[in-house]
């Protein structure tokens, strides 16, 4: 007999954000052979253990010498609880100013448990009442979407059209949310190689999102986990944050795809001030660093170190540091891209071309769902990310990566989905 | 000019319970050279940088021989994205077995970040609506009520008298809320030398709170992070957990005391089958492992590797691996109450003996408050708690922690603290 029942739990239990990755990952688990060019993770050829016990040294001798702490305040600094916003924020802030061009008081971050917590922590405090809503690019990327509702707040789509934001419809939904009486909090958006998208957005658009932000008082959620990979020959833009003259972006950095995901290290730049009813003024940060302290207590002091002696290995820069890792992903995506227009010539599936990152989509004539994926799977030995796991609706699209592929496996993959699309057509 | 009202955001931000760590961590930065009897961290003292490269070689050799993984195999599980319920679960299982006498199927635990990140998933997941409430003992560790607020979850207090638990308050206090309309999912408890009462429940007491459990339907979260930790001669009791024949009980496990805090590493046992209204079941763990992929995604592989690997060099035992630390509370705790029986022959001040644990309550004739603390750290350079910051009222009690103070300390931290309280009296 059951203990509990599912429809006594909280909603987003049922809730197909939730339930999605499970869903995926169970596919690639069931299916080992298959050639999965669904899996966002990165490329693992480079990984090396002994690297992180050297990371750890490295760490260590930098609170060391240039801290200057003594053997006790290294080791209390490595075993025991710490500081709630982090112990690498000065190495982020480096990192940040050498590889964005940001320049960022370390104490106006918060150092996470991945960028997944940093989300949960600026929609935590963003989230007052039932009014307060969550606007988002579709196709949006699902951790954020479930984040949202762990945390009830509903998320409305905004379209992403071909140049990865349509500014009017931004405009437009704020407008009829606030004359439904909704209070708009922040807008989510991944302006460089977008998971699920692939699209960038220009200097134009960045420039005018954030004038838009500042003329109707909105923040955004600026989230940049691959703008260290641009395709070959692409230039990279400046991030939002960096344009931000006057704190309307929360930044939401990821060390998993530019170090290593298993340290689950990722940080939120938030600037902004904060009053207090007493004439008070706090930075964002601080009221984030409370509710962190209430849902991880800190990030993992290993984890920090992990990545904070990769940083100082590479002068705070992990753009020369990654420099494989473009190289491979960007060969991959040229594959990709190339691979699709021999076996597609004649225009009735489409796809874009990226300018980087880890994804592209495919465009088809037919219906796209989780059955479809299950047949793929089963029959023709190739995954991929159904699009309509990105929107709350059905979509003749599916997603692939370029990320966790060997180059070897991108003919034959790329062969097994046309076999399955041409079946369809 | 501010960019965001406080009152704007979450109200979680202006509750007690959530700037409380805070204040006690602003008062101890402030007065650096006052002998701490306040915090609540484990001894630093055996420690050992060294150990942490050891306990992650253990764990990966554990990989490759008993898990019989490749080299890449290894790699990935150290570096990559993982498994949302953890890689150590196998691990934890066989400690519980060890150290607890709880049989659990690794697949019923959740590795989560911290014991704190384990309370979220178990609140987020019984909050259903604004008719849930959660019942917690008083004094209550401010962990629990800090995440009980980030989720709009409002705690009601049962008694804990002299006992620990008053079990007929706790059976008035469910009468009352069912009769108001509110559903009670469960109740918190810490039934071995509880933070921050030092009290521990007695065998009769922990199965006839299991009795009232059943016969209520009441879930159980119980949280065990001292229970390694008797006082001289006292024999541990076996836990809820392992008195526990129909699944009442949500068992909360850390390893920041028993391992190191900085690995960031707990667990949630959640064994409870959830029927879904397709007739299928599933472990309440799986659902909690939902919410945790959108929380942290996954716990911090490295830090699971540390905790694994020492693990794994004890026998999955930490008994015999913290005698040392078990040796130094104990010695600092009688040090404690002898001292404060030197010091306060008459009966005027009182405080409890506990059978374990860091912590202990004195109880005076005068208010308590964060003031007072202040004024103790300034003007006699001594730290403690105001127990008040346990409840949700002025108590004329306060917490001192055996846990961290050097043996040396405690005769001036005590004279420091005496000269206080007859000041006062």
């Amino acid at each position: 007999m059951a203990d509990l029942d599912l429809t006594d739990l909280h909603g987003a239990l049922t809730d197909r954000a939730l339930n999605s990755m499970n869903f995926l990952n169970e596919v690639a688990q069931h299916y080992p052979d298959a050639i999965s060019l669904a899996a966002g993770r990165p490329a693992e050829e480079f990984y090396a253990v002994e690297d992180l016990h050297s990371y750890l040294d490295t760490f260590c001798a930098y609170l060391r010498d240039e801290l200057g702490y003594d053997e006790a305040a290294v080791r209390r600094t490595v075993f025991q609880y710490g500081r709630t916003k982090g112990i690498v924020h000065r190495l982020v802030a480096r990192n940040l100013l050498a590889d964005e061009g940001i320049t960022v008081d370390p104490e106006a971050l918060v150092v996470t448990v991945g960028c997944q917590e940093a989300m949960v922590l600026a929609l935590r405090a963003l989230r007052k009442d039932s009014n307060d809503v969550l606007l988002a690019v579709a196709p949006t990327y699902v951790g954020i979407t479930g984040a949202a509702r762990l945390l009830d707040l509903p998320v409305l789509p905004v379209a992403g059209g071909n140049d990865g934001i349509d500014l009017e419809d931004l405009v437009a939904v704020m407008k009829s949310a606030r004359a439904e009486g909704l209070r708009p909090r922040a807008c989510y958006v991944m302006p460089d190689f977008a998971n699920p998208s692939g699209l960038s957005l220009d200097l134009e658009t960045r420039q005018r999102l954030l004038e838009i932000a500042a003329a109707e008082d909105l923040l955004l959620l600026e989230d940049n986990p691959y703008g260290l990979f641009p395709a070959e020959g692409v230039e990279r833009l400046p991030t939002l944050k960096a344009l931000d003259t006057n704190r309307r972006v929360i930044y939401l950095g990821s060390f998993a795809k530019t170090a290593l995901p298993g340290a689950r290290v990722g940080y939120v730049v938030a600037d902004q001030l904060v009053a207090h009813p007493d004439g008070t003024t706090t930075l964002l940060a601080d009221e984030l660093s409370k509710i962190k302290s209430m849902l991880t207590v800190n990030t993992s002091a290993i984890g920090q170190a992990i990545i904070g002696g990769k940083l100082l290995q590479h002068d705070c820069s992990l753009i020369e540091a990654n420099r494989r890792e473009q190289a491979t992903y960007a060969t991959n995506l040229k594959a990709l891209t190339d691979g699709l227009t021999d076996r597609f010539p004649d225009g009735e599936v489409t796809w874009n071309v990226p300018m980087g990152g880890f994804f592209l989509v495919v465009t088809v004539p037919f219906p796209v769902d989780d059955t479809l994926l299950a047949k793929s799977a089963q029959d023709y030995g190739v995954l991929w990310t159904p699009m309509s796991h990105f929107y709350d609706k059905p979509v003749q699209a599916l997603r692939l990566s370029c990320s966790s592929v060997r180059p070897e496996e991108i003919t034959p993959a790329l062969d097994r989905l046309a076999a399955l699309i041409r079946d369809q057509l």
